[in-house]
């Protein structure tokens, strides 16, 4: 009889997950290294570098990396889609930093674009951070000029005002709106504001692979995953250390905004968040353990500590 | 003998590229009302739209159709050229009139988004349109997949940074240089802030036909036109009625910059936009007569009066 409770098994998988992340981390940082501008082009170079390089955990490109491992398709054209999802998302982080937006001068225990230089320079480096992922993916060494305008239209689709843009704006919204967001509201706007571009990684290596059934059972994938880690920020906003998270926390409800934690109180938002991690698990299910990866982020998303 | 001077003759050209002007403007409007997000969607694509709707000569629109005319591309793909460039154009606009960039409260007559809603509206629809700008480019409608690849390429080497927010970012470094610009750092600027997307539009009728010789031919034109055209704004800074141009007029003398009139005075201004006129004109050789129409755009830029 098996007695010990399964939580209690070596994490073979967990210790394997950190690894391959911290590996896609280190790739990244090297790739987009080459493909920003130089430092010595102009402030907004510098600022470019800034917002890109040397932070975050570089989920995106983990999920692009993978997916594209998963799918068969090439490493060089993995990495720049890796590469190019980055960029969108530090563009967003300077543009949601501004002051006529969310206001923050700290991120990731530094200050923002604005802070160490100013509002021009911070919407500037905003702008050509979302044309270099463009750049990025468009030239001819991502992959066929198939894959190459897939990657594109998906990427526009996921950056513009249906995806991460709208989700901002439904955010800012909510900010001066009469009551709090309710749960179908929120749900919506996260799978926007931050989904979009968690799917278009986890899409990316079927994009780049021409695998129409893989891309539709990895965007099944990533919109639980993105739930899964939105519902774990709530929770860490909430119970988090600040040193730990790199900025402040308790924000949220101090701005009486509407969370899964305000929602569905601690407990149900961690019930809520193991329900979304088990949904992506089971999205995985075609690809068999060649997925153990991907299932691993999930597992990641609601039992990580920062 | 031919005693009349050539100038005298009845300007047949000039007539014709007027009604092509206008006829562009009207097709990619069209076009556009219809890619742009519904303003029941929120005020971001409200935002969108005031941005990037009725309003501006539509130059880029006029040069993208006519390059594709020239080179054989299907319409379609071209009007969805013209479209792209037009948001790209759009976006730059409505980020240059924020408080932290030019802080201009009026465009065409009307006022600016951050005027009209806020800031936050005016930074997300400047994204969203550049996102949706590459939307357009990168989905099927556009073109063969090579086209579109090749499109998206050119489009965001000419907005990223080191092509009209490059050029951006140097007009607002010279508002706090210690001396203002010299002719050739003047000329640098221009040819990325509004050459690098002038240049674009005038090649993408070659992308979108795979015509290579076409291209850099359509270059060479663009880049003298696209000067031509700047070298008039500022004749027409100093020169200009304020309801007739739609915004203030003798604001970059006011503010002590470097322009080509102040670093060439009015008759060397005019000279040199001449100049870069016939350059335009004579690029277009190659084309023969089929050039016409983009020939009458070089005239215009440096016979119009607003």
């Amino acid at each position: 009889m098996n007695g010990a409770p399964a939580s209690a098994a070596p994490r073979v998988a967990d210790a394997d997950f950190a690894r391959r992340l911290g590996a896609a981390a280190a790739e990244v940082e090297a790739a987009l290294d080459a493909l920003l501008p130089a430092a010595a082009e102009g402030p907004v170079a510098e600022a470019m570098r800034w917002a890109a390089l040397g932070g975050g955990k570089r989920l995106r490109a983990f999920l692009a990396l993978e997916s594209a491992a998963l799918c068969g398709a090439p490493r060089q054209g993995a990495l720049r889609a890796a590469a190019a999802v980055e960029c969108v998302h530090a563009y967003s982080l300077v543009h949601d930093d501004l002051p006529c937006m969310d206001d923050d001068d700290m991120r990731r225990g530094r200050p923002t674009v604005h802070v160490k230089w100013d509002e021009a320079t911070a919407v500037l480096a905003g702008d050509a951070l979302q044309a270099l992922a463009f750049e990025i993916l468009a030239a001819p060494e991502t992959g066929p000029a198939e894959a190459r305008a897939a990657l594109c239209a998906a990427l526009a689709q996921a950056a513009g005002a249906r995806g991460m843009v709208g989700g901002q704006a439904l955010d800012i919204a909510a900010q001066t709106a009469p009551a709090p967001l309710g749960l179908e509201e929120i749900t919506r706007l996260q799978a926007l504001k931050t989904g979009a571009l968690i799917r278009f990684a986890a899409v990316s290596g079927a994009l780049l692979a021409g695998d129409a059934d893989a891309a539709r059972a990895l965007a099944a994938y990533a919109d639980a995953l993105g739930l899964a880690f939105q519902i774990r920020d709530d929770i860490l906003d909430v119970e988090g250390d600040a040193a730990q998270m790199g900025k402040r926390v308790g924000k949220d409800d101090a701005a009486g905004k509407a969370t899964f934690v305000s929602l569905l109180g601690l407990d149900g938002a961690r019930r809520a968040a193991e329900e979304r991690a088990r949904a992506a698990e089971a999205a995985l299910a075609p690809f068999g353990a060649a997925a153990a990866p991907l299932a691993g982020a999930a597992r990641f998303a609601v039992e990580r500590r920062s």
